[in-house]
């Protein structure tokens, strides 16, 4: 059987396993990728992250989404939006980002290996391709194989009016009325694009809050909005079944006696890795009971050769953590001398509107017990808010009452997830609120709510 | 005659009358702002930077612009853009914005004398009002009179085909061909918009290059970007004479012997203050040509108790700058002690796609033979360029080959004057290009520009 060496052997092709390589390939490093030929860009290209966030964009715009402040809450760009007005997009710079993978990863020299893999040894994967099985050792190993929707007994997605995250993009016709299992960062993305197209969206969650990471006020916030926009939230509510009722409508039935009906039921409770199909124990290793692998702040697993990032770790699970953890791995596989500085990761949600942060929260800052005091700015104090017909929105920055030095930004609106590096850039440099007061915004931005906000604060203390 | 005292008189009522006057109202002086009841909110609310904007931000949408990449060149979201489609969410902002200033002024006890102001001597005004005239005396004074349109004898402004900046908005039915005179910000940023309107835009200017404290490769691409949306650029072109033709349409004949027809245009050359109106000889002041005053670095003019600034001092002439100048005015006026630090000015202009850009241009390093190296992204590598339709664009970072310290940013693109803050941060504290490459950015966003151009910065020393 063909076996070819390399300095590292990366498994999956997603954000993590992409910048591990290509960060290993800029030293002279000999590198190979593992993924299935449909799935290169992993998860993130395919389904999850970039068809995600594209139709997100593409309903925002068809829809008219921003303009309905001057248009009346029906205004709606296109009468009837279809599948394949959204597909076009979303096919459209998928095709393009898959060809930017795979550029970087040729300019590179990576070897890309196209099949599944398995541990043979610690250090040797056999790989299925269209031609028969190949081995590749690498002196490395980097695990990045991603996840998959997590299914439930319970619940027989089928594809069609039951489905996962994976499957919604295809959904055609759009449901009329849409269940949604799960209030995690997947399920309040779907549930928010799906309320913007007009869709009556119930949500169904087991646990009685969501995103326990986030700032309480702007969870509230998005809450609110959500539900201005019609959806209904049924918090610390456990589904015990789902089925068809009479009229071929999916039923959900709930622990406390109620059904919810609907067109078409999402199940987005959690995903689980691929890591039961790597034959872990071949290379010394486990996984816990969701297939998630352990590391420790560089990344290694149990074995010290080999490496683990992306969503195969767990949280959080973002496109853009996995790619700095792939690129921090690599580092120090090989000693780069990178390093991480943990408390400045941005958290970027996309839900209409989005939400982002960085730093601290005022539940976490209290748990620590540190003081702190809060410059506001409202969105709809904005000039720039007004001419986008955006609106909605705020950001808080947490700052200490006697240093000023800033601890945490939380962010919810237009561009949040753009502005929030703002706020980053002066707490990593532990700047104080005083930054903002004293710093010229361009006007109209909404930028300029770190202005407002700082003026806010210091007009507190 | 009324006459009434305060710590500080306003003239002016724009953004560095207002936030002069909040400042010094938000310790307790008493504060009175002086302007036509028309013109509260100065140019920047009136006939400039709030119209403009918003106006922008309509044709963005209405047009469809962003949308082109996918949908071809000659998608527009509505096929015949009225006046009234744009004049509707003008109207709506700027009744806001007014609502919002009058709002703001009221809540800290400004008082607003209406009517047009003129110095009796360098402590009081007479201004006549509606019910007659009242005089106003101030401890300080602060004048943020603003400008209007300069105008020139040769060229016979009618307000119906042959307009200035502030007659732009009211033309009615949109030109098929329009020209525009002079290609200074405001003259870009209108021709820009005419142009994503399907205007057939020509631009005559005198001088032969535009723009000349931006970045050339930034102009480059403007200019680029905006010839292959249609425009014509006559650089080095001077107008002579601005007539009628036998068909009734505007021509404009150059100095070269060349003749432009159009169905309007728009004379842009330049501003003039209003501090001809003001009597300046009265307080022991006078203005220079242009009605410019002259300031040292604390706003004062040469009469120490008479500060004066905004557009009345000349340039940038932004809203930004100006409502800085205004706080800082106040607060040297009474001893606030804020600083300001002149090299983190940024600047943003609104030409389609936008500019923005804070520090050392490459022309100024060059000059004073300051060494640096370059990092470039373009946005067509950018997930959330695509995901915008919004391909065309750049960063630079300008930082020094040695130290890797941060020495300017130069941005093109949408959302340009949002992310250029990001720069700003990293350059206030002094950062070096490693910031870039060691921080997290959310994906997908445009921020992440700084990612890529750090990289490849780095890539390069």
């Amino acid at each position: 059987m063909d076996e070819r060496s390399f300095d590292l052997v990366v498994i999956g092709s997603g954000p993590a396993g992409q910048k591990a390589a290509i960060a290993a390939a800029k030293h002279g490093k000999r590198v190979a990728v593992i993924d299935r030929p449909s799935m290169i860009g992993g998860v993130s290209l395919n389904t999850g992250t970039i068809p995600s966030k594209t139709l997100r964009e593409a309903i925002l715009y068809l829809t008219g989404f921003r303009q309905r402040m001057y248009y009346g809450r029906d205004y709606s760009l296109k009468d009837e939006i279809s599948v394949p007005d959204l597909a076009f997009r979303v096919n459209a710079v998928k095709a393009r980002e898959l060809e930017v993978i795979r550029a970087q990863l040729k300019r590179n020299r990576v070897t890309i290996v196209e099949g599944t893999a398995t541990f043979v040894d610690p250090r040797t994967l056999e790989v299925k391709t269209a031609s028969g099985p190949a081995r590749v050792r690498g002196d490395f190993v980097l695990i990045a194989c991603g996840t998959r929707p997590a299914h439930h007994p319970d619940v027989a997605i089928d594809g069609k009016t039951i489905l996962d995250s994976d499957q919604l993009i295809n959904m055609d016709p759009l449901p009329r009325e849409l269940m949604v299992v799960g209030a995690g960062v997947i399920g309040l993305e779907y549930a928010s694009m799906a309320a913007a197209l007009g869709i009556k969206v119930t949500i169904i969650e087991a646990r009685p809050t969501v995103l326990d990471f986030v700032d309480r006020e702007i969870v509230d916030a998005l809450l609110y909005t959500m539900r201005r926009a019609g959806a209904i939230f049924r918090l610390g509510e456990k589904v015990v079944t789902v089925g068809k009722d009479e009229r071929g409508r999916v039923v959900a039935r709930l622990e406390s006696g109620k059904e919810v009906h609907a067109d078409g039921l999402l199940y987005a409770v959690g995903r689980q890795t691929n890591a039961d199909r790597l034959d872990l124990a071949a290379a010394g290793l486990a996984a816990d009971a969701r297939g998630r692998i352990s590391v420790n702040e560089h990344y290694q697993t149990a074995v010290p050769h080999i490496y683990a990032a992306g969503d195969v770790i767990g949280f959080p699970a973002l496109s853009s953590t996995s790619m700095e953890q792939g690129r921090l791995a690599s580092s120090h596989m090989f000693g780069f001398g990178r390093e991480s500085r943990a408390e400045l990761l941005p958290y970027g949600i996309y839900t209409i509107p989005e939400i982002s942060m960085v730093g601290k929260t005022e539940q976490e800052l209290t748990e620590e017990k540190v003081p702190y005091e809060i410059g506001v700015a409202r969105y709809e104090e904005l000039a720039k808010a007004q001419m986008l017909g955006a609106d909605t929105g705020l950001l808080k920055i947490l700052f200490h009452p006697k240093t000023l030095k800033v601890l945490g930004v939380h962010a919810f609106g237009d561009n949040a997830s753009e502005i929030i590096h703002i706020g980053q850039a002066v707490l990593a440099f532990g700047g104080t609120i005083d930054y903002f007061r004293d710093t010229t915004f361009n006007y109209p931005t909404l930028a300029e709510a770190y202005k407002v906000a700082g003026l806010d604060g210091l007009n507190k203390v």
